[in-house]
């Protein structure tokens, strides 16, 4: 199936099934990603989670060990529906593009609070103007609505414990990485 | 296609398709409202409008008014997405029985701004607490940010142009219904 | 000056100068309702303060008071701004064909938070759609920040102490309307 | 101890300890509510749960039937900071006044989201204006971030389940009161 | 006129007429840009488009050439309040200071949402504490609710077409600036 | 008193009284922070301003510096309640952490607007998931809801006049420190 096709008829609904993408850096997955993942593979037959890697930026994981993190999370999630999740590595270049490459009309995001929505709908708003690429946009497990990648990282990066926040296999990546300015146990 | 087995199946995609419900109480429909409605039908096999009727409240139009202004907009639309969407009264309950019962285990709805977000949110969460209803949000056009039922009317009732604000069918209906009050065109 | 041809130049500089209107119901007058004004007249030459009157709804003060009020709060301000404020009555209709009337293509508000804004701005919208009327905001003077009519009348209504927060004539007219509630000095 | 020492003090640390107010309609509690009420006796010596009855508005349930509810919820939490909540009927005023007379210098809020901040904040601007009434805000448990008194009766109106909304004691409340509507279990 | 009259007087009225400024990196112009500037010369007589350049950032375009664009931008526009326009380079400093050189004695912004007027107010009051400068805020048209510079910027550089969000004049310097990594046409 | 038994009883009643943590950078202290301090201490017997050092950036003062600042604005202000505000520094490390060896059960914080609290609330919840530490948020002078520290820098940097914005003891250190770019005065 050419992406051409997919992104003619507008709906994703080809042999191939529904297809999504929900672009991140997952800088590392979080298991807020993890509930919107599985929650968009409620909807969709395909859900790419598209790790962007910014190629101007150093990140605390290179794209192939986050893309890696986050087929272990969902391998571990014991989740049904993680066998409808794809990682995809999106290296630089526009998500309109990726999109049409993966023939997904759609993406896809989770939202905590109203400010998360403004600040995606500028993006939202121009990738419909520049190719009708539609966002759908759901909302996240509260009990997740203060865990952010960033925030994440400062607590591993302090020696403070992360489970709860991430999945396991972020948990120990966190701690190798980062865990080396951790305070001894008291 | 009973309603517990697609709940069972929590993805709404047995034969009879994706099945989603677009609620409001469309008093009247706005052409913010039909942008919503076509954009779900873009994702959706079968859309269900549902209509909303409040048994204590006394609206502009009856339910079944409001309903067929709705049939007659998507019909006056020309719009193929259109044939993917059905009318569904809801006379009271709570809005999981009427998805339960319509085998829909997706409500959509459009936001225009974070303030509509926030608005939404809290019964978002009531209703996946309740039911494991899930909601989906989609950003409206920005062209009809302005358009809500309550100024439409507002306008009509002193005898202002809704055209470009409503359908034809409904811009009708508003002048029979609210016209009486407007002046004479200077 | 016809209205029309005002309308036609779209900037309301005329002969008659530049002129805004700044639309409130005004039940009553607050201190911060004339800090907009006040500084409504520092830009326009001539301020139509447009005290609405909705006649489906009972206010505390009728039309003809409230314009009273504003305009002995105007006299008693010492204000040499207050010269350029022109106290008009809206009886119904919608504020577009009052502005026409006025010759005045721009409506002047005063914001406070964010979720004034949000609040204001499909009806800013709608104006702009329905005749070009332009919407110019304002920022209050924090000092007011929390002072609207209804939050002073329910401290009016309950014996608390007004002063600061609405002008001296305006003091006086609650004392009269609703002090009947007031508790006894203890 | 009187309130004017207290209020004098502007501390509220006198031989009484610490002495706050968690103002509501209490129409009925939810365990959001509760949170907030156990939390703020984590902060302060003694906490009135002020129960504000508006004369003007027919409640779902009567005054001293809500200050019951609340009362018997704080006893069946099982938790030992509901020994300092005492629970308190408002029956109309000002919030500064209830407030004097209980020698609290300081009103506790919960708050869910922005949107509710920027609902609270003019109050607690005017609170302080009037008396320097003091509003501390705290963060209630995102789990109840959708729990209204509203939202909860519309639910068990149309006979929803309640149950890890409110407490067990305000379930069976609701079921009688507006069980009435509740249809057959199917 | 010299600048301390004007700002004496308060109100920018003198001989040259009433005079704001639209402060703005500009790097570059937008259509959103265009919309606003011209907006404000519906409003004044003089409107300054206040390039902005940050001595300590390197941007995309020099001052010059960002100043170059709306004077071309202007002139295409074809627009008749163009003619009200004058484009004046800001090389650090305080904006208070240049408007008071200016004898602009009002700054104009447009808005998008209500975030934009969360960030923009404190500046607005800063502004206003210094030396009595007037903010007015006018309200973008919303189709270019998503047209920032920084999101053209992005679109660019990575090949995406910018029509429809920035004036010809712009485009064409885009991409000759940011051309070079775009993708080969597929 | 060890911080282990504080924190153990979670309340910071023991034998030293009630102990909270207003964090910050205060790089420098303005008026609205000296504000919240003061508030603060008008509801525990022991505020620690705690000024937030990161190592890996490079602030305009030093942390001893912004300690001192801080000390000296207290002691100049003449407030009562200065005397319960200690001034501790943090070196790096978890914000949690610094609390728990204080015995410090609870972080207030000064609340401007919406936004501020949309962007306070991640960390507060975060905050309390780690060590159940709780968060207080008080609503801070509308006076000084413009005035941040980095605003404060960019005025003086370019030779603005910062009275009013922050205490004597920050004023004359800030000309001093990046004065050398005032202009002279005219």
């Amino acid at each position: 199936m050419s992406s051409e096709e997919t992104g003619a008829s507008g709906s994703g609904t080809g042999t191939g099934g529904r297809v999504c993408v929900c672009p991140g850096s997952f800088d590392p997955l979080t298991l807020g990603h993890l509930d919107v993942l599985l929650r968009a593979a409620e909807l969709f037959d395909v859900v790419h989670a598209g790790v962007a890697v910014n190629p101007d930026k150093r990140g605390t994981f290179t794209g192939p060990e986050r893309a890696d993190l986050v087929r272990r999370a969902l391998a571990e999630s014991g989740d049904p529906r993680a066998a409808r999740v794809v990682v995809t590595e999106f290296d630089g270049g526009l998500l309109v593009e990726h999109c049409r490459r993966l023939g997904a009309p759609v993406v896809v995001k989770g939202l905590r609070s109203g400010t998360d929505y403004a600040y995606e709908l500028p993006m939202a708003l121009m990738n419909r103007h520049l190719t009708g690429l539609e966002t759908v946009f759901l909302v996240g497990d509260p009990a997740y609505g203060h865990v952010s990648s960033s925030l994440v990282k400062e607590v591993a990066r302090h020696g403070g414990d992360v489970s709860g926040l991430v999945p396991a296999a972020v948990r120990a990546a966190l701690g190798t990485r980062l865990g080396e300015n951790a305070p001894d146990p008291a």
